[in-house]
Order: C-alpha cells, then sequence, then structure tokens
C-alpha cells in the first residue's frame, strides 16, 4: 500500500555474500580478522565463527565491527536486501538522498557521532534558520525556537503548562537509574500511571493535552495513553549521557537537540560503510528462523546459511527476538518481556519541491502541528540546497491515531492530506511538490513498528532485567537495549558496543 | 524448572495421525465428512482439505468438529503432543485426575455445557459445603459464601468498598459493547487508565486494594498495573450470555459462578473426546510455522504436514499467532494487535493428600488470601472423594508478581512455600501432603501464559476489531476472540463456532 519500494541504497544480496563490496574501507578491521572470516566461510551452507549477529542494523554491525576489530571471526545474518533497520536511505536522482527512517543525530549521542567520524561520515546541520511554524484550531503562527520552550511552540494557551510540566517530567526522570528504571523508588506506582492519566492529572487547557498527543506520535509512535509512565520517565533520562542527564526537550529540539545535525549521504551511509567494511562477513535476504545452543555453542539456523558459534548477539527489537525459535526455550520472563514490548505506529512522509522556497518565506521548515495527520515537520533538503538551489525536502511524522487513520486512506487522499497541511504550515507552493513518498514502518516485516519498541504498563517493572541479561551464550543488543538514547541511532550504537564487550569477555 | 512433565494424559502422535483412536464416537461425525477427510489423507507430507485449524485446543477442535458436521473436510495441526490448550489433565493414578489448567465451569457458559452434554461428558458440583477461608495480616478468619459478596471474603476493613467498587465496575461494565468494546463511548478514557490507577482513584483502605491484587491475579494472571480499565470492564461484561448482563461476581464466585462445576473426568476429556471424533483430521506434534493465501487457497506449512486448504483458522493466541510467517504479511494493525496481547502470568500449584480433611473441619478448601504466593485455593477433590475416602485436592493460583517471585525460588522452596499457606488456611494436616506439582503456563511453549491474553494500554481502541477479523482466507478463533466468556473455557468454544460458522458461509 505504501511507497516502500525497492531502492538503490539496497545493495545486492551478491555483493555481500560474495565479498565483492569489501573494498578499501575494509582495512580498518585488521588482517588476522579477515583471514578468520574467511576460513571459517565455506562453500555450503554452514558457517562458523566466534561469534554470530542477527540483525544488520546500527546495533549489530556496531557489534560485528568491534569483534572483527578484537580479532575474532564474526558472522552478521539480516533478513532484508539490504543494511541499516530503521534507517533506510531514498535516493531521489542526482545524489540526492533522503531518509526514510532515522534521520538526526544531536549533542550528547556520543557514540554514534564517534562511530560516523571514524568512518568518515559528515555531519552538517539541521536548516533551522528563521521561524518556525505552529499550527492550531485551524490558525498559522510563527515563532523562534531560539525561545524559551526550544521547538515547543510558545502557545499562550498551553505556555505556562508546557513549561511546568516539561519540568515536572524532566525532575521526575532524574529519580530513574537509567541502568535499571525498574529500581526508581516510585517505579510501581509509575507503571500504574500511563501517560494519558498523569497529563489529566497535571493538567487544564485543551491545548497543552493536544500538545502531548503532537509530541508522543512522533516521539514514541504513540498516544499518550498506550506509554507508561516509568517509561516514559525512563526515556527522558535516558535522552543524555554519562555527564549530561537526559531531559525531554532534547527529544523535540532541534538546536542543542536530538535534530541537531544530520549525515551527509543520509543516516544509512553510517550502516552501509560498516557493512562495507565487514564486506563478506555480511549475509542478507537470510531471515533467522531458529537459535539453539548447548554446552558448546550456538547455532544460528537462517534461511540461507547456518551458522555456528561460541556467541550470539541478538540485535533486533524485542517483539521480533519473540518470534525466533529459541531450543531450548528462554527463561518465560525474557519470552513474556517480548510478549509485551510492541513497536511504536509512525509514518514518515516526505514531499520534494524545486527549491526549498520556504526558506525565502523566513521559515526554517519545522512545523508542529495540534492537528494531524501530520504534527511534525523538519527540513529534509540536501546539505547543498539554498533558496536557489534544490531540492527541498520537508518531511512529516505521522504517529499513533494518526498513522492508523491516515492507513485507511487511498495513497492520493494520503498525499492530498499531507499537502493540504504543508500548505497550511508553509504557504501555497507546497502544493507544487514535484515527488511525495511515505513509508509506514509498522508494514515492514522486519521492523513491525517506529521508532522504538514500547512497554506495556508494567512490563519494565515485572522483567525489565530481561532485555539485555544474557541466556547463555546469547545476548542482547538493540537499541531498545539501551540506557542511553534509548530508541535513537545513538543507543543502537551503544547497545551494539555493550554487546560486543560482554562477548568479548566470554571468548 | 517445574513439573510441567509428561502426562498420560497426552495421546501419542501415532494414535491421532492413524487414527486408531477414531472409535465408535467418531460416528457423530458424518460418513461423507469422514470419507472426504480420508481421501484428503495421502500417505505423503501434504494434504488437502476444505478447511485447516491451527490450534487442538477448545476453539479448534470445536470449530474443526462443526466443519465436519457440516459435511466437509478439515484437517487440525497442533504444535503439542496432545490437545486441550490451556485444558490439560493430570492423573494422579487410580483414575483420579486433577487439571492442570482450565478447570470449572459455571452458569451462563452454555456453549461449553452444550458441548460437554453432547459429549457424554458429565459435569458435578465444586464442593462447596462449609466455610471459606480469609488470611489477612497473618489471620485466619472464616466465612460463609452464601453471604452478600459471595466469594470475596467480608472483611470489616474491606467490605464496605468492595460492594460500593465491584458494582461500580459492574455498572461501567454496562456501557462497554462485548462485540466491540472500543466503541464504547468512554474508551478513550477507560483506555488511558490502568485498573491501578482506577482503584487508587476509587479506595482508602488498605485492604480492599490488597484485595484487588488478590483477584486479579487468579482472574487475569497480572496486577492492576498491567490491565487496561477498558478492558477490565470488557472482561466483566463478557462474564454472561445474550441474555444475562456479564458480572465481575461470576469471575470470583463458586456459588452461581464460573467456579460452581466440574467435569467428571477432567476437563481435558471434553477435548479429548472432540479429538477422538476428529480421528485422523488432527496432527500432532507439528507446530505451524507459516501460512501462505492466495487467490486460489491457504497452505499451512507445519513441521510434520503441510496443508491446502480453501480456508484457515488459526486457534491460537494472539501472541503465538503473531509468531507465525505469514505470506503475504498480514495487515500492519493485525500484527500491532499480537505484539500488544501478552499472556497472563499464572502457576498453577496443587497438593495431594489422603482424604479431604478440610471438609471434617467445615471448610470448602476456598481460601482467599491477601498475600501470596497463593492467592486462591479450590478444593480439586475427584468427585467420588468424601471425608472417607480420598484423595484430597487443593489447588492453588499463584499470579502476577506472586508467580513471578515463585519461579525465582527452588522447587523445594515453593512447595514449603504453598504448603505453609495451606498450612495457615486448612490446618496443620496440609503439610502431610502425599503429593505436589505446579504448572508454570508462562514457560510452556506454545501457551506462553495463562490464563488469557491482555491488551496493553491502548491496544484494544487502536486495533480490536482486528481481534477476529478475518484477513483473506484466514479467520480467527480461540478464547480471547470471544465476546462471551473472553478467557474461559466457554469462550474458546464460543469463539470456534463463530469461526466454522464465517469458515462455512465462505466454502
Amino acid at each position: 500500500m505504501t511507497d516502500n519500494d525497492t531502492d538503490r541504497s539496497r545493495l545486492t544480496r551478491r555483493g555481500f555474500v560474495a565479498g565483492t563490496l569489501a573494498t578499501g574501507a575494509a582495512a580498518a578491521v585488521p588482517p588476522a580478522a579477515q583471514a578468520a572470516a574467511a576460513r571459517s566461510t565455506p562453500a555450503g551452507h554452514t558457517r562458523r565463527a566466534d561469534v554470530v549477529v542477527v540483525g544488520a542494523g546500527f546495533a549489530g554491525l556496531t557489534a560485528a565491527r568491534q569483534v572483527a576489530h578484537a580479532g575474532h571471526s564474526v558472522v552478521v545474518v539480516e533478513a532484508r536486501d539490504r543494511v541499516g533497520g530503521r534507517v533506510w536511505n531514498h535516493h531521489l536522482g542526482g545524489g540526492v538522498v533522503s531518509e526514510r527512517g532515522g534521520t538526526f543525530v544531536g549533542p550528547t549521542q556520543d557514540r554514534v557521532l564517534a562511530l560516523a567520524q571514524q568512518l568518515g561520515v559528515h555531519k552538517f546541520d539541521t536548516y533551522d534558520t528563521g521561524m518556525d511554524v505552529y499550527y492550531a484550531d485551524g490558525q498559522r503562527s510563527t515563532y523562534s525556537d531560539t525561545g524559551l520552550l526550544g521547538t515547543a511552540p510558545p502557545d499562550p494557551q498551553a505556555m505556562t503548562e508546557t513549561i511546568v510540566n516539561v519540568e515536572r517530567l524532566d525532575q521526575m526522570s532524574t529519580q530513574v537509574p537509567v541502568n535499571a528504571p525498574w529500581e526508581a523508588v516510585n517505579a510501581a506506582e509509575w507503571e500504574g500511571y500511563t501517560l494519558d492519566r498523569w497529563i489529566d492529572e497535571n493538567s487544564r487547557t485543551p491545548h497543552f493535552r493536544q500538545l502531548v498527543h503532537t509530541a508522543t506520535r512522533p516521539i514514541f509512535g504513540a498516544e499518550p495513553r498506550e506509554l507508561s509512565l516509568l517509561f516514559v520517565l525512563f526515556y527522558i533520562a535516558s535522552s543524555g549521557n554519562e555527564k549530561n542527564p537526559g531531559t525531554f526537550e532534547r527529544n523535540f529540539d532541534t538546536r542543542n537537540g536530538g535534530q541537531m545535525w544530520r549525515f551527509v549521504g543520509g543516516s544509512q551511509l553510517v550502516a552501509i560503510k560498516m557493512a562495507h567494511q565487514l564486506g563478506s562477513r555480511v549475509v542478507l535476504d537470510s531471515p533467522v528462523r531458529r537459535i539453539e545452543q548447548n554446552g558448546r555453542g550456538v547455532t544460528v539456523v537462517s534461511d540461507r546459511v547456518t551458522v555456528r558459534a561460541k556467541r550470539a548477539i541478538v540485535a533486533v527489537p524485542p517483539a521480533l527476538a519473540g518470534r525466533i525459535d529459541y531450543e531450548p526455550l528462554l527463561p518465560f520472563e525474557r519470552d513474556q518481556l517480548t510478549q509485551r514490548y510492541g513497536q511504536g505506529t509512525l509514518t514518515k512522509v516526505a514531499a520534494v519541491y524545486d527549491r526549498p522556497f520556504w526558506r525565502e518565506a523566513g521559515l526554517t521548515g519545522t512545523a508542529v502541528s495540534l492537528t494531524g495527520p501530520v504534527t511534525a515537520t523538519f527540513d529534509d533538503s540536501p546539505p547543498q540546497a539554498s533558496s536557489k538551489r534544490g531540492p527541498g525536502i520537508i518531511f512529516g511524522f505521522v504517529g499513533g491515531d494518526d498513522a492508523r487513520a491516515h492507513a485507511r486512506l487511498s495513497m492520493s487522499a494520503r498525499r492530498a492530506a499531507v499537502l493540504n497541511q504543508f500548505v497550511a504550515f508553509f504557504g501555497p507552493k507546497a502544493k507544487q511538490a514535484r515527488g511525495y513518498f511515505e513509508t509506514s514502518w509498522s508494514g515492514e516485516r522486519w521492523t513491525r513498528g517506529c521508532p522504538v519498541g514500547i512497554p506495556s504498563t508494567g512490563a519494565l517493572l515485572a522483567y525489565g532485567p530481561w532485555l539485555r541479561k544474557p541466556i547463555g551464550r546469547i545476548h542482547w543488543a538493540g537499541t531498545e537495549t539501551s540506557n542511553f538514547w534509548n530508541g535513537y541511532m545513538d543507543g543502537a550504537v551503544r547497545s551494539g558496543e555493550r554487546a560486543a564487550a560482554e562477548v568479548l569477555r566470554g571468548l
């Protein structure tokens, strides 16, 4: 139904398996490790390695790279015909790239920034010159995100409550240990609250309540009623690093927030470069169906290859990890955790224009809207774009109930609904899109929802430690397992580094 | 870790596949249907039938039986080496049977009662003569369940709030349409409430709050914080039939409630008799991995057989249905529903005694305790038991947080903890158990939790209709899809009848 079509950024199966894409960049991996990997690659359907990684997203590739760097052999098995997971470039021709999934990075996201730097992927500023748009009650206003609220709109009807409640949530989040949110003193009480209930008890203005939905739809792909308060507080605490406590604002801010920078060449380039380094260690198009372990090793059975290894790292979302057949069975706590960790509901929509015309009008391209389908937009034009040079790209987030309602429309009705909003935000020129594409992440077989997995109320308290507790020879990675920047590319990279360290200690 | 060992009630693989157990009882299925089924059973690994059913629990077997009755061919594919799903007899020797899973039936559970009657499985009264035990603050008291509160204890510290809040919940539940709880006028608000929050707003006494946990642990296998208020209200509304609106009381009452009767021969006998009638149509030991459909038919791929049919009925819990690989992909709404529908957490524990000694002391064997691990017990002695004739069996429910804590103990510590509680409830003779067994349903590979699947907050509103909406040639059954007695054997039977009717309309 959606335009999730084959993309030129997908690397062919043959490329990786035959290792023909293992070009010069692979020199970053020590030759010994390369040789070990080569020895472990017989012609048949079974391969042997020290470590097998399930999933070639940011988490899995990072883990594999660390294992290879340490001189051990590794095989990465990926279900898709491309790497990157929730990070996926969309090529528009002429070298112009837009992102279907994870796009932005920002301060305190140290690990993904360091990784990109190592790989020679450069960052640039998200376009943020001028005024943001706020759309409420059919009225457009503009504001500067250098003000008190950052990217949150200074709506006089909601401003006080926004400031007070964001501050309250930030304060409460300081009581949530990022390594073990289930150990927060108030964990049991906060697991009994949905965010919806908490907002209802702490707010009196309809605009602020609507603004909360406007925020949770892009940030979580969910309505406030779908979110445990403990999880929200953890997510806030997690939006920082070891030195800088997390804040809610970093989740929605461009300036000094999680949307501050983008990657030249598109965010997927980070994954593609890692995969190039790993070369034939990466097997595409091969969904993992079964993982067996015993005292001697672990065997990962996938459609195209069976890998025998000493340790496995499963680097896919909990909801997908739960669909793999494990022998012996995992402890019930791990299984019940994965039953309670559905992926969010998020569709990304994008319109392509001849030029970023909003810049001439003094607009950043960022809009916040109390009504959907799109509740947030950003300028996603390529780095070289200017008011004279195209193309200009605006993307929007359609999340939660909006995503579910949007999916029931025809593609032409969806396009019309989105472009009508863009006209309301940025003026009549927004109607003249020369391209339009959508990515419905809930319909992606090997993701099943974005941006992140969301535990049901009570799940973190009941089963949280099982998110990343190794079970025998099986270790867990993926952004959902990260203590910092959970749900973001940085969290995925951190989780891969942590899982690799665990495994290397056990080899 | 638990005593879920192979049981004599398991019917051997060969029995069903070879059809040797298709004895006289099979005459209840029309000969034409039998012949059709026989024709569709080639020696090889592929079978053809009009309808294929996934799962040989009460829902799947009921559906298959209806299809066969209508003269169509059907094959049932079951992962386990036995039929019955969450209903499983435990043979204690000498013809004595105890139940590891679903046990009781009661008034308004018309469909399972009618089915049992057709199959010649007789019911008898749950032992309910004498006084129930209430255990709170280390003190035991006794009470009669013929009083105002039924099986709920008349605790003076909690009584008023119990009456008021049960009445409130019952009243609210009348606003929830059992066929479409998501259409309740207040659905969005109630999806933002966990039961925990609602109780907190409506209660002031610690005993009543504890009593709510005592109730939700056996009824849902969950803590109040894990339950959407909308789902709880639906569950209450569902605890009745077309003529008698549901009440919360029916969920915990013996007299006139869901625990009123038991089946002679154990509840699994209903499933076993259905399977006998179906004979070689039932294939055991064959987990379904993949379901493909196109304009011409549906193909169910399982470990031991591939079945090609016109229609499929998937009769397993949503969490397990979501683990099957569908081609083409199901709509994302269905998939996200199954990601948000974890199975409850329930362990059933049972002690076997020479005689039901509590009866001599004027006790029913029913106990309600504010402290765990066991928060509710029942007399599960065989129908012929008496104060002079054994054995006597007490089973207890360990649910939610209690089940999770209990699982962390050694088996001997678990046994000691449970028997110590039984001593506190029923006196020192309870220490002299001659047998003890547990069934941890969360650890059962082909159930993954009991008694029922629990939607996360917001899931029913977002995706409820997809619980039983057919998708192409695939229809859905299982107690989670039932409008009445959802979560019970009766709901499973109703769902099987409904799914069979859908399929028969389409053949």
